[in-house]
C-alpha cells in the first residue's frame, strides 16, 4: 500500500496510518526507508503512476497506455504549451502537466463546477498546479482560449464541435489529438479533422494485454479490458 | 516529406532539396510557411515523432507505443537520470532524452561501437546531444556505471544479465522496465525480477490496431504489424 | 505442394504435373504413397482446409476462422438445411455444404451469374454438388425463396435489405448469421435484427495471431492480417 | 431461459418448471409455440451452441471459437473417425460428435473416472452417445488404442506424451490438433510435432471481440476474456 503526501516539518497526517511526524526523512535519498510504530516504510519520489494511482475519481479516466500515446501523437514533451478539453477527473491533466516539465503549461477546458473542483485538487495533490491553468468555459459553444498552443487534446463527447476553434488555436504545424470510445464518434472526428485541413490524420486503439508469469509457465492474462477508447490525431498546416 | 535541419544563418543543405538560405525563418514562429524556387514550405519546430521518423536505422528499433509505455512504467519524465542498454540505434534513446527534458540526463550503455555510432548520431539529430552520455561497455559482464539512476531501461536480448547491476544502480524506489520480443526472454526476465527482489512486477504488450475511415464506412486496417515485444518493469524497495 | 483431382480409372490430369495412371490408388487407405517419375506422392482424401487452399477466387472470401464460427452462431451441423447469400466464389457456400453432410442441403443465391459460376465450379471440385443449389436471384429486392430453413446466412454488403425476408423463410427457432467488413454495416444489421424480432443478438469478431516458434524461442508472428469481418447472429422466436 | 429435455410421451420433468406433458410437441415443426400454466413456451430442435450451454462442468471447457476452428486444423466434419484425449467435461467430444455427424466416430480417453462420468452425461443429453465410445486409459503412458483415425485431437497438459501414440493411429495423411493454454506447452508441442515429422505444423489463437451496439453507438465491449488457449495441429505424412 502506498500513499501520497506532501513533506513537511511537524506533524503529517497520513491516510488510514494517523498523524506521523516525516521531518527526518526531508532532504534523504528517495527510496530511503525508516521504522515507525513498529513497522518499515518507505519515503519515495512520486512518479506518474503513483499520481494516477491515487486519484480522486468523478469520472471515467483515461487508461496510462492511451494518455502516453496521446502525448506522442500530439507532440507534447517538456516545454509544450497544451490546451485540454475537458477536464474530466484530471487524470489526463495531470499526465499532460507531468510530461510538459517546469517550462511548459497547461489551460484546462470544462463546463461543470465539479469536474473542475475534482480535477484541480487531483493536479494539486500531485504537486502540479504551477503549471496547471484550469477554465470553466463550454468549449463546444464558447471555444477555447488562449493560445497559441503547441497541442490541443480533446476528451470529451463530441471533438468535431470544437475543431474549428482548436484549430484557431494551435499553432501552425501543432497537433491535435482526441480521444472517443465509440466507432460512430471516432469516424465523425476523423472526417471532421480532414474537412478541417488538417495534415497526417490517423487513428488507432491500443488494446493492453497483460501477461501472467507462474509456475505452470506464462500466458496471457485471463481479465482483460477489451476496449477503452480510439486515438485520432492531426496536424494544422502553416 | 518532411527534413530535419538545424537552422543556422549562410546556406543550409536540405537533404534531397539542394542548399537554401534558411536565416530568415530563425526566430519566427514555429509552423510558419515561406516560399522557396516556387514551392511553399513550412518551417516547424520538430516533435519527437519527427525525430523517430528521421532516424537512421542500424537495428531493428522500439516502437513509440512502447517506448511511451515504458516511460511510464520506468518512471520517466522531466528530471529524471536514466540508464539504457543497449543503446541500440538511438530510438529509444531519443525517447528518454526527450522525456527527461533539460535537468535529466540518459545514460547509454552498448558494447558495439557501430550501435554507438549510429545512436550518438541519432541522437546529435534530434539536439538531445547535452543531456546524453553514451558507454562502450558490455553490461552483461561489467555492469552499468554511475548512477544512483531514478530509472534502468533494458532493450537487450538477455535482460535477466544485468538485473543484479540495474538493482545495484538504480536508487531504492526506481524502476527497471526491459523490453524482449520472445516469451522465452519474458519469462526469465520476470523470474529473475522476483528472485532480485523487485517489487510490483508486471508484465504486458500492447497491440496497435490502426482505423481506416473511408467513404465506405470505418474499420480496423487490414495490415497489421502482429508482434513487437513484451514489456516488463518492477520497483526496486528500500 | 498438393492439387485436388477426382480419382477415376484411366489417365487423370494432374495440373502442373501431367498425365497419370491413378487406378491402382483407388480403393486403397487414403493417405497411401505411390512411386511416380521417380517421386513419391501421396493421395490423400481431401479435407475442408484443402478445398479452401484450391479455391478459384473471384471475389474476396471468407476466411476459415469466420466460417467455422458462422457455422456455430447459425446453429448449422449435420443434416441442417441452409440458405446463403450471396455466393460470392462459392467459399462460404463450401465450407456450409461440407458441414451439413449427406442429409442436410444448401440453397445459395447471387445475383451476378460470373459469381454463381465459379461458385459454383469451386463446390463442385469439392465434390459437394449433390447437396448444394445455386440461384440466380437477386435477394434486396426479391428475397429468398424455399425454405423453410434452419438457418440464413448473409455474406453480403447490405444485409438488412434480406432480413425480413430471412425471418420469413427460416424456420421458428432457426438462426440468421451475417458476416460484414464494417462497423456501419454491422451497427445497421444489429439493429434490423432488433427490430425484425430476432431474439439472442450478438456480434463479435475474431482475431488470429499466429504463433512463432523458431530457434530463438516462441513469440506471436510479425505478419498479421489486422481485419477481417464482424459476425453477428440471432434466433427467429416462435 | 431455456432448458434440454429428450421429448417422450407422458410426463416429463423440465428442470426447473416442475413436470409437463409435451407428447403434444412431438412430431411437430421445431419452433412451434405452445402454451402451459399461463406462459407461452417453444419447443425447439437443439443445435451446438444448445448443448454447450447446458453442459455440466466438471473441468474448464473449451470455448466455441477453439473447438469450431480446432475442426477445421483437424480436418473434421461428416464421417471422420475421431480420436480424443482427455475427454474432460464432454464439451469438445460434443462439439466433435456433433460434427462427424451418423457416419463418424468419435473414442474419446481419459484416466480419471470422474470425468469420464461428466463427459459421458453430457453427451448422452445432447444426444450424441451412439457415435461415442469413452475408454478409461492413461494415454500418456499406455497410448491410445483403436484406429485408424482420421484425425486425433489433444487436449490435455503434456500433449507432446501423446504424439508418438497419435502418429501411430492416425491414418497417413490424417491430422492431429492440440489445445493448449501455456506458451510453454505451445513451444514444446510444436518442437515435438516437428520431432514426429509432422507436416504443416502450424499454431495460433483466436481472440475473441464482442461488441456492443447501444444507443451511444458501437464499441467493442469492455468486458473480455483475455485468453484461452493456443491452437497447434501437423499433418501425418505417408
Amino acid at each position: 500500500m502506498s500513499v501520497l503526501v506532501a513533506l513537511r516539518t511537524g506533524a503529517t497526517e497520513v491516510p488510514g496510518r494517523g498523524v506521523v511526524d516525516l521531518s527526518g526523512t526531508i532532504g534523504k535519498t528517495p527510496g530511503t526507508g525508516f521504522a515507525w510504530a513498529g513497522a518499515t516504510y518507505q519515503v519515495d519520489r512520486p512518479v506518474l503512476s503513483d499520481f494516477l494511482g491515487h486519484l480522486r475519481r468523478q469520472a471515467q479516466i483515461v487508461t496510462p497506455k492511451d494518455a502516453m500515446y496521446l502525448l506522442y501523437l500530439a507532440g507534447i514533451g517538456p516545454g509544450s504549451r497544451v490546451a485540454e478539453a475537458g477536464s474530466g477527473s484530471g487524470a489526463l491533466t495531470t499526465v499532460l502537466a507531468y510530461a510538459v516539465g517546469d517550462e511548459g503549461s497547461v489551460d484546462s477546458f470544462d463546463r461543470r463546477d465539479d469536474f473542475l473542483e475534482v480535477a484541480r485538487r487531483n493536479v494539486a495533490s500531485a504537486g502540479l498546479s504551477g503549471r496547471t491553468r484550469f477554465h470553466r468555459r463550454d468549449v463546444a459553444t464558447d471555444g477555447l482560449e488562449g493560445g497559441p498552443f503547441d497541442a490541443v487534446v480533446l476528451d470529451l463527447p463530441e471533438p468535431w464541435e470544437v475543431l474549428e476553434s482548436a484549430k484557431a488555436t494551435v499553432r501552425p504545424g501543432g497537433r491535435v489529438a482526441t480521444y472517443t470510445p465509440t466507432y460512430n464518434q471516432l469516424e465523425r472526428t476523423v472526417r471532421a479533422l480532414r474537412e478541417q485541413g488538417f495534415q497526417d490524420v490517423r487513428s488507432l486503439e491500443l488494446i493492453e494485454r497483460e501477461l501472467h508469469v507462474g509456475d505452470g509457465g506464462t500466458r496471457p492474462a485471463f481479465d482483460m479490458l477489451g476496449h477503452t477508447g480510439f486515438l485520432s490525431s492531426g496536424r494544422r498546416g502553416p
